[in-house]
């Protein structure tokens, strides 16, 4: 009889508890038991960079496969990708050639990602400056043929969002090649996406339109860039070399990780917690998207940790193939919509692996303010907002198929986009406590979602 | 005619800018021409470390004096306070000595601040492991005399401002030396207070008790902490050897330094932004708290580049000592009470120049009520929160001794006690945009306490 009195109060402690309690406790298993960095520790110093279709790919996703075994999580599986497989190659450059104040100078670049190359020699032309595509247009055909065409917008440091900068100025790394090579230009070179003044330069894809001839591309880092313009204002018919030695493979096999926690009573609703496991060929890939990975791995973790069962199915995706081609997040939901199943939110982390200040839900108004009231469960100095907006990447093929609501986790990105797509994304550069607040904050919203639906 | 129109309409225009688009505009001043970053640059890298009484701080202090001159503030001066001179001296050591499983192994170390040296040859004995003050309470005489006590409680990783984590630990540091020397220990080390496992040692101020006799002590890394900790689990009778060669000089001759723009019709009601100029003696004070320093002055700089004319005369003022004995922000309050000066509200930044997250209050429930609604001026990824709390140190005693409500810039504090009292508190740790947001949260703030009052 004293057992069974206690086992009711047992029973009773825990459905007495708030769910600011339980948001609480799993970001307390989180903060204390955490395993998200030791595991980006081994992807990024111990497989490294890995853009899809590479041998380093293969591994990131047979070490997923591991680490999501290992944790116990009731169902781990591999869900066929093809990806297409670009090879940078060696010894590129960009170079400043016969100016009269510098002589020749190499700049540090990176071939833009999917860049075709150049001859083996590499191109030499004048190069022309612009902030940006509609430039291009004014200038036409008399001002662009046979030239170099340099896209130099900055970022608006005005913004706090350094988000929102990139958005306003990656057109020209995504549609500035095809652009000028409408008028005849012979190769491009961008200043870096990045919100830093210093010597790294970002890759990053850029896309060819269809029926226009493809030319190479480059970025030059900021700093680089800066000093092109001092040039460029002093010396009329400034010249620049640049080879890129990059090559187009057949397109190569590869996955989306998954690993599950199936639900109770409401098993057939699902909510996938995903960040995209390959990289960019440079650096690490530590906030990008290392960070995401790890800490989707950790949500399902510390979820399962303190004996939370959910009622609906958890997922924890390392999709494939975000950097270049997006094959892993439209597979996923092809293959949810292909099999009928009901997604009910998918949450990615692809912002880097800092302090949590909010998340952005890509979905109806209803669905936001339903979200809106659980700010309440989330202490000040890790979830500040819940807003429309953004939504993610991987996920969005969910959302835009499916009607899937997608949340992304927003970091505060004062920082992302000077490491974004660099060899300097690397391992170093994150914070245990930031990236392990992110992970508890995503869990605790996924306690929410899987206890109220969306 | 035509003129005087134009005129008027320029005249409305500025009267009738919401205060968001104030707000908006003073951040977008701070973020497009901001000095705080280069001139943090100056005092970390060709000044340093600047303790105070060292030639270091007499020459931050110049340094901040040329600063503000240069600026074109309308008054700049120096206020004299004395202040201590510790000097930490060479050769330095924490060593286990005749280890079964390790030998002799040295650990990294930092005298605390204004420890006394040992012996010469230093001093060798057993160590004897606690948690708390209480411990060595409970353990008493018996288990303590001649022995060195290591104070070993971590920082709670479960809570999300590690400020307060600090505030939960540092009674080891600051009385743990007494309390063991109360029972005839012969040194002292503590766990370095940090949030972060590495092996970087923390200083950072001790107090003795009046009437216990001065006891040396040392701070050793996390790692170390933790190595020792595993060494005492496997032996018994684990022996310390300790060596600090300090000294405590003659006090000296130091200075606040204070910048004015001086109010227009109510000029007689001051509003102070500060931080301290001096530093522990390693690495840069760059976070701690040359950050605070450089925001203060720019909070004064961006308002006067945007041509705004303060009502209420506004005050930038670098405090000297509140490492080791806040004497300059005792002087400032000393010397505003003297003159019968009336300080509305004083605004302080000394949690390092991380991104920016709230304000904390210290002041009645009628001032944080007023203050709240303000919140809307702040956008998103700025000012999150205005809640009572903190303060700041160096504006305490005009809180204290005046009833000035005192306010502190509550920055995102994950990383800071990474960093703080250590080598590696250095200026590549400080990330341009987040200093420059937080300086922008302060300037914001100032013309809204400026406008409304307090």
């Amino acid at each position: 009889m004293k057992r069974m009195f206690i086992s009711i109060c047992l029973i009773l402690t825990i459905v007495a508890q708030s769910d600011t309690e339980m948001v609480r406790k799993v970001r307390d298993e989180v903060m204390m038991n955490g395993k998200a960095y030791d595991q980006l520790w081994y992807l990024t110093q111990k497989i490294g960079s890995r853009l899809s279709g590479s041998p380093q790919a293969a591994a990131a996703v047979e070490w997923a496969r591991q680490e999501m075994e290992r944790m116990g999580f009731d169902k781990v599986w591999l869900q066929e990708t093809k990806v297409p497989h670009w090879v940078r190659g060696a010894a590129e450059e960009v170079k400043l050639v016969g100016s009269k104040t510098e002589g020749d100078m190499e700049f540090k670049s990176l071939a833009l990602g999917g860049s075709v190359a150049t001859p083996p020699e590499g191109i030499t032309a004048e190069v022309v400056q612009v902030m940006s595509l509609d430039e291009v247009d004014k200038l036409g055909k008399s001002k662009i043929e046979g030239k170099i065409v340099f896209y130099n917008r900055p970022f608006d440091q005005t913004l706090v969002d350094m988000g929102e900068a990139y958005g306003k100025a990656v057109d020209q790394r995504g549609g500035g090649p095809s652009k000028a090579a409408q008028y005849g230009a012979v190769g491009v070179i961008i200043r870096s996406m990045a919100s830093v003044t210093d010597d790294f330069p970002h890759t990053g894809g850029l896309r060819y339109a269809d029926g226009i001839k493809k030319i190479p591309a480059a970025a030059i880092s900021t700093i680089g860039a800066d000093h092109l313009t001092r040039i460029m204002a002093k010396e009329k018919n400034v010249r620049i070399h640049m080879k890129i030695n990059s090559q187009w493979l057949p397109d190569e096999v590869s996955y989306n990780v998954i690993g599950e926690i199936t639900g109770s009573d409401m098993a057939d609703e699902i909510i996938t917690i995903g960040g995209h496991l390959d990289s960019w060929d440079v650096g690490q890939g530590a906030h990008d998207d290392g960070s995401g990975v790890v800490q989707s791995i950790e949500v399902l973790r510390a979820l399962k940790a303190i004996g939370y069962k959910p009622k609906r199915t958890l997922r924890a995706v390392a999709f494939m193939n975000e950097e270049n081609g997006l094959r892993g997040g439209t597979t996923y939901a092809a293959e949810a919509k292909r099999k009928g199943e009901k997604h009910i939110a998918g949450i990615e982390s692809d912002a880097g692996g800092f302090t949590p200040r909010g998340f952005d839900v890509n979905s109806t108004k209803e669905v936001i303010e339903k979200m809106q009231p659980w700010l309440q469960h989330f202490d000040t100095g890790t979830i500040g907002f819940i807003e429309a907006g953004g939504g993610g990447a991987d996920i969005g093929p969910l959302n835009r198929n499916l009607g899937t609501p997608s949340i992304e986790l927003h970091p505060d990105r004062n920082r992302y986009f000077d490491y974004h797509h660099t060899n300097n994304d690397t391992f170093d550069k994150v914070n245990k406590r930031e990236l392990h607040l992110g992970a508890a904050s995503m869990a605790g919203l996924v306690y929410l979602i899987d206890k109220y639906g969306l």
